[in-house]
């Protein structure tokens, strides 16, 4: 997976790490000084002043040394990357390999570890969500509903998490397709306990995901936010059984407000884990009771068993070839083609629209596929 | 009840029976008729030519002469409207306790039968229908939903068959409020045999309604076609357990082309009879968990304790004056209000929106409430 998990030089993954582990540094400030640097290293190689003015005075400063015990970090990371057991790699926005569904999203992460088979962070994807404490037919309803999509070709993406998003992964992976774990920790941590046997045989046969750096522990405050990559990776996100005001709706809500399609299974009126579901399909998410019901919704992006070749026209369309496959601002993009603005943003809507190309936030263009 | 069952002639009577009892005379080719020559008696009194020009010579002829036995349907009628012991009446499209719901349907009986509360069919209704063979949880909410809806004031229409409906009279009769049968055999005839008793009570205590002569068995084509009547009486219909390819979706899809709010309850994925329910939800159906969440979408049409008075405006409007409480056609009332047609086409669609005004098939008009 040399595409997913590309070379880069020590110095630019120190970079890309110091972008996460800087203290008071969130993402969206990340992505700013991102968009008006152009790289991790050009944030940190720039002067104080110079980022001042991007991120305020306080940022600026923070990001002019390494925060303590960044070098351990650093080291630590390094080991795992070297890893000579489980294959595993760290994606960033800038790479081929990044997801482009994420990419998509209102707040995609600047980088994923990954453990396991990186190419299944680009696969088309399911995600099943639910209770952590589904009643006994909910659990069957998640392992039988992961093993036929699986079958059918999809990836299965959940959380981990006891409940619904276990059975979801065993029956994904007892199908013939495979399965996209993200996780609330660093991949060196194991949580749930419970599921350190899963999660493990996740990183050998499918993917284990994590925005976090190596060593973060379960924060209770993490779970709602990585649920926002579990619906960003996915096409659509079924709900098998959740009560009101449950993590599971946060990714149902979530999906639909990155344009994907949600679906949830009813049941009775006098389950508690229903409530979530029925409120789902009260406003307006799919009601589904056969794999055949999500399969009719998604014909159109169904996965296909081999895929396809890219067209003949990608590689010699001059806006494609100008992009490569790092972030590009479009002032660098009219330098580099020679194209009025104007023009430029029609072709580069038109490369969008027939997934060719990604829009980033802060009016960055990146390449998708490897033509 | 003298403004639900007015006094009418035998003559009267006699023809208002006979577009019904003609054989081969459908309810379109009536409505017809009735719209040509403005009463029943009309239509009889014409000569055949004249018949001949908007009904056929068939039918024409048909009209000529009564069909066997209809003496003694007349007689046997005229007892049954004496009766004693139980309040019945007969209204037809022209008398002002014909249910306003259901003129406003594609295809209205010429007349019902009714015994018991005759002010019932003009209540403020829902429908809730179901499986003849209910789960005992489909049953109990058959039971439930219709006693909470009719502690709310509505009136609870359903069709007396065993199963569902059965439940739904028996929850609308243990509540505040009541319920109205609507039946598919004449109102002398007792269908299904197992409901005799209930049939009875909601006589005394309800309204039972047919659309069916005196004498009609319970044939099984009947049985569909009454179903327009339960969703034409109901501001919405509330399906509770259903299979695939049963008579509760035809009784649905009628409410649903009326316009009507279609209701419906989810189950489990392994219940045949949730599947109906299921279908409908996927198709716009409102999910329904609670009888609340009924009450929120019907908000705006709910039945209040007591009848606001008319607004004052109305009696003076000359073209309500001008309609009166038959069924008047559009010349009729350009002579009567001496305004050109357009413009009082467009105060009879305001009157319609309004709801003081029902536009019949066949560009009748006729004038609702009794202000």
């Amino acid at each position: 997976m040399s595409g997913a998990a590309p070379r880069r030089t020590r110095e630019e993954l120190a970079a890309w790490l110091r972008l996460i582990a800087t203290p008071g540094l969130g993402r969206a400030s990340a992505r700013k000084l991102l968009s008006a640097f152009g790289s991790p290293e050009a944030v940190l190689g720039c002067t104080v002043a110079d980022r001042r003015a991007v991120a305020g005075a306080a940022l600026a400063e923070q990001l002019a040394t390494p925060p303590e015990g960044f070098d351990d970090l650093l080291r630590r990371t390094e080991a795992w990357l070297a890893d000579g057991d489980e294959p595993h790699a760290i994606v960033t926005l800038g790479d081929p390999g990044y997801p482009p569904l994420l990419l998509q999203t209102a707040d995609p992460p600047l980088l994923l570890h990954l453990a396991g088979r990186a190419e299944l962070a680009t696969a088309p994807s399911i995600a099943i969500v639910g209770s952590r404490n589904p009643t006994p037919q909910g659990r069957e309803h998640a392992l039988a509903f992961g093993r036929e999509l699986s079958n059918a070709g999809w990836t299965i993406v959940s959380g981990l998490a006891l409940g619904v998003d276990g059975a979801a992964h065993e029956g994904a992976l007892a199908g013939a397709g495979s399965t996209v774990a993200v996780v609330g920790t660093g991949l060196d941590q194991i949580y749930p306990r419970r599921h350190a046997g899963l999660q493990h045989r996740i990183a050998q046969q499918g993917l284990v995901v994590s925005e976090y750096l190596l060593g973060a522990p379960p924060l209770r405050e993490n779970f709602p936010v990585r649920n926002r990559l579990i619906a960003g990776l996915s096409r659509g996100t079924l709900v098998v059984e959740a009560a009101l005001q449950s993590g599971s709706l946060i990714t149902a809500r979530l999906a639909a407000e990155a344009g994907r399609e949600v679906f949830a299974l009813p049941g009775s009126l006098h389950s508690p884990q229903a409530r979530g579901c029925h409120a789902l399909i009260r406003q307006g998410a799919v009601l589904v009771e056969t794999a055949q019901d999500i399969f009719s919704e998604l014909a159109f992006v169904a996965p296909t068993p081999a895929e396809p070749p890219p067209p003949a026209a990608a590689a010699e369309d001059p806006v494609v070839q100008a992009l490569g496959f790092d972030p590009v601002g479009l002032d660098e993009l009219v330098l580099r083609t020679g194209l009025p603005a104007a023009e430029l943003n029609a072709r580069l809507l038109d490369l969008e629209l027939s997934g060719r190309v990604a829009r980033l936030p802060g009016q960055l263009f990146q390449r998708l596929g490897r033509a």
